[in-house]
């Protein structure tokens, strides 16, 4: 009835929508034992993918490893590598309306894995790791000919600002989200954030509170913006 | 009463002796973000540490970054990297009675590690990262004048008997117990293992069970072997 309909409108803005989330960090296999990664929890992109689907979303995450139990209602893609999550990205991306790219994604990976454990050479002091650049996967996805609205993510020690600004123009992203990683207390493996979204023309302030709190801020921007486009 | 003193004899043969126990991985920063680390999830470790606590010893358990509670009864010292955990190692080995070494310790870190987060490079397509040999906690606990009896880890993915003997004799160590990482289900983050212990003379094989019952078998073997040393 009408008031049902109210409610789901009021309350499920996102109804009828399609969002694919990335979240936590990648992991670039060295040799089967081990890896490089980053400090990325996944909390962040969590907690945007429990709020997109509280607010009506149909949610595809697509998470690496990560120490999180996945939000109910969730599609969820388990992958490790940056390859595997752009794999996956370019799968679901091209169907979905809004693509929120929130992984640490790794920059580079082993130019080549060992298939063995390496062992040390006596007598050899140095190793050198010979890395490649990992695909771009938000700008891949904003070069798509079918693009969803696409969101990106900047977590940066220092001239944060500019790095996101930056990161918008050059990829092609509809808005972005910049933390400042270095401050204690935000970002990486905290319960709280800070962000500042940045579309071409515009800039929003989302104060430092717990990330649930902050995930729900940046998807009413993003709701928004992509109401309007 | 003498009732007391024969169950604690029967039921706590470690009391009076303190054990150091070290667990889980290691992380070498590359930048205030990523790092290089390895798939070892702390898990024997810490069923060592807590079937030694249930055998009456104290325990000092030097655990890298993990997802698990400190079994009751331990003192904890949380570390990162190879050098903090080589420094706790070595400032509380000299007092122990055992010392071992189940961590999965980084063989390299970074020789420098950046102090911002490391951007990509226009153009750059490869990147090289340089590793020094880490410090080798075990080897050099083994060297102490007053050295505890220590056991080492191999876990290796290939010449699993082959390794674990030659690491033996070249590290001075009293007992090393190997297992093959490659195998599923046991090993790295697997709640199963299988081990065989190695003593100079004897190889003694604990088949495959979950970690705390393998871990009690351990415990029994060092404790035989430390008594008699």
């Amino acid at each position: 009835d009408i008031v049902e309909r109210l409610c789901a409108t009021q309350e499920q803005p996102l109804l009828g929508q399609h969002w694919v989330i990335t979240a936590g960090p990648t992991r670039e296999a060295i040799d089967p034992v081990r890896y490089i990664s980053n400090h990325s929890s996944g909390k962040m992109g969590y907690a945007i993918a429990a709020q997109a689907v509280a607010a009506g979303a149909s949610v595809s995450l697509i998470s690496g490893p990560v120490n999180l139990a996945p939000p109910q209602g969730c599609e969820l893609i388990a992958v490790e590598s940056a390859q595997q999550m752009h794999q996956a990205a370019l799968t679901l991306a091209p169907k979905a309306n809004v693509f929120v790219a929130c992984a640490a994604v790794a920059d580079y990976r082993l130019a080549k894995v060992a298939d063995q454990k390496m062992k040390k050479t006596p007598g050899q002091d140095e190793l050198t790791l010979t890395l490649v650049k990992n695909p771009d996967i938000v700008a891949d996805v904003a070069k798509l000919a079918d693009k969803p609205f696409t969101v990106g993510f900047a977590a940066e020690t220092q001239d944060v600002e500019q790095y996101a600004k930056d990161k918008l123009a050059r990829k092609g992203l509809d808005l972005i989200a910049a933390n400042n990683v270095a401050i204690e207390g935000q970002g990486f493996n905290s319960d709280q954030n800070a962000l500042t979204v940045y579309s071409a023309n515009n800039a929003f302030d989302l104060p430092l509170g717990n990330k649930s709190a902050v995930a729900k801020q940046l998807i009413e921007i993003i709701a928004r913006h992509f109401d309007e486009s």
